[in-house]
């Protein structure tokens, strides 16, 4: 299998690594940043490099756009322009609706890989990155596609072009999961991009604890359990791919900051009635949320 | 060194062990559930069983309080009157304004160890439990302990008390941090008590995510990244412990809660506004609020 990789950092990189090593693919890797090129060569992130997205996807059987979020649109439609018309060409871009919207051609198949947004370059990529991983497929601009098969109307990605993809991302070592663009970044807003914002206000807190105990701070001997480390380590992820995200899933984000913030204040107001009875219900329900969340592959056992 | 624990549940359980295995310490337990204290004799934790507070503490020269929190200033002043006048008692409660407010013996000495909330049952119990872990110590009443050694009012602990306890808690393999009751929790109502509400909050939003996915939610295929794995790890922890951890340190954690939705709410307003910038230097701020927490020594590298 022939495979192109339009920009070379962390995700493009890993995705060279594990279709060259793991699906025998042949991967041609095309990057505006000539360093970053040379070193996808030097890592075998990829056979060859391109110097143009047009040589890159000539004579591809699957195209990956995995360029920064804001040129991902035209990328990808240079691509089916430039590509063979049995050519499939896919994205990894975090969220869904915008670029579904965009184009309508039955050889794109949006796809976002659940993995690694901590780190960035292609010195970091990794051939068992996306091992395990949950890597959604948006075929549908708007129709149920896994309830229904090949759904009813033109802008659906044709069923041949999924399956190519299916089959090399689980070749890849991830787990191919069809959903609806819009529910993708529903649950998006909840899953991912509110952990991330509510990181962002724990460590703020913690400064400011932290700066109010002036004497034990100097020292740095302060400590806090894990249930913080594990909080707080998307904290500040990088700013340029997380404005980026935030701003293309501005709309549901606000719906779901809109709930916490609602949530939160009946808490507050509970804590502050000196209310145990309600505490303790609400945490029991949590408990419960939790462990159906468990039986829906969100989150793995205690 | 002679050593009594009241309460050999999860943390009791650990102290034990540790005491025994790496302090070499003769370990009396005492625990109103007779099926605990014999399993806490089989498991090693304890050498012997006591059936009374008072005959678990008499030839003590450290005792650890070990009981749910609302009976642990009744042990600690049982224990206090019961034992030697050469013996230190010290608790593990996750607050600590109460009882330091509560006991003003000198040989009382608050202490707080960073583990283990996650599980529950002297069965779970581990000697390194603590390894590494923080263990607060709250000698003082008010005044600055670490900064003034030995502090001026009555109600601070002895100095050689808080020694004591502190070779031991060492030994027993944890990193013991002396810090003012107040400091204390106002730091657990920023590093421990709000991530644990956040992460209530997180697991109701993605109910609500799921639930408006019907087809893929039905089938158990859905997944998220680790950052929601690593936030929602501690929702709906035990439901009787955290009751009252949150109500005994209700009004620094509705303070916490007022700035956190303070935040949320701006950040809600920046994206209702398509106004990146402003997140853009937020999430920037966030990251250099983050590299000064490490530096306070509160969460390890990126």
């Amino acid at each position: 299998v022939k495979v192109a990789v339009l920009g070379v950092g962390l995700i493009g990189g890993s995705i060279g690594l594990a279709a060259r090593r793991r699906a025998g693919a042949n991967v041609v890797g095309y990057d505006p940043d000539g360093c970053a090129l040379s070193r996808a060569v030097e890592m075998g992130a990829i056979d060859e490099p391109a110097f143009a997205i047009a040589d890159a996807v000539r004579e591809a059987d699957v195209v990956f756009v995995a360029t920064p979020v804001g040129v991902a649109v035209d990328s990808v439609r240079l691509a089916l322009q430039e590509a063979g018309a049995e050519c499939v060409v896919s994205d990894v871009g975090s969220t869904k609706r915008e670029i579904a919207r965009a184009i309508t051609n039955p050889r794109f198949v949006g796809g976002h890989p659940l993995a690694g947004a901590e780190t960035a370059g292609v010195r970091n990529a990794r051939k068992d990155l996306f091992d395990g991983a949950t890597w959604y497929l948006t075929p549908a601009a708007g129709a149920a596609w896994s309830a229904a098969g090949a759904s009813s109307h033109g802008q659906d990605a044709a069923p041949w072009a999924v399956e190519r993809l299916r089959g090399l991302v689980e070749r890849i070592g991830a787990r191919p999961v069809a959903i609806e663009p819009d529910a993708h970044d529903r649950l998006m807003a909840s899953v991912s991009h509110l952990p991330h914002v509510l990181a962002n206000v724990l460590v703020a807190r913690a400064r400011s604890a932290v700066e109010a105990d002036g004497t034990s701070a100097a020292d740095g001997t302060l400590g806090a359990g894990p249930s913080f480390r594990d909080a707080t380590r998307v904290a500040g992820a990088n700013t340029a791919i997380w404005t980026d995200i935030y701003m293309s899933n501005g709309d549901l984000l606000v719906e779901a900051l809109d709930r916490a913030i609602e949530e939160l204040s009946s808490v507050r107001e509970a804590l502050d009635a000196g209310d145990a009875e309600t505490i303790a219900a609400w945490n029991e329900h949590a408990r419960s949320e939790r462990e159906q969340l468990q039986r829906a592959g969100l989150v793995s056992g205690p």
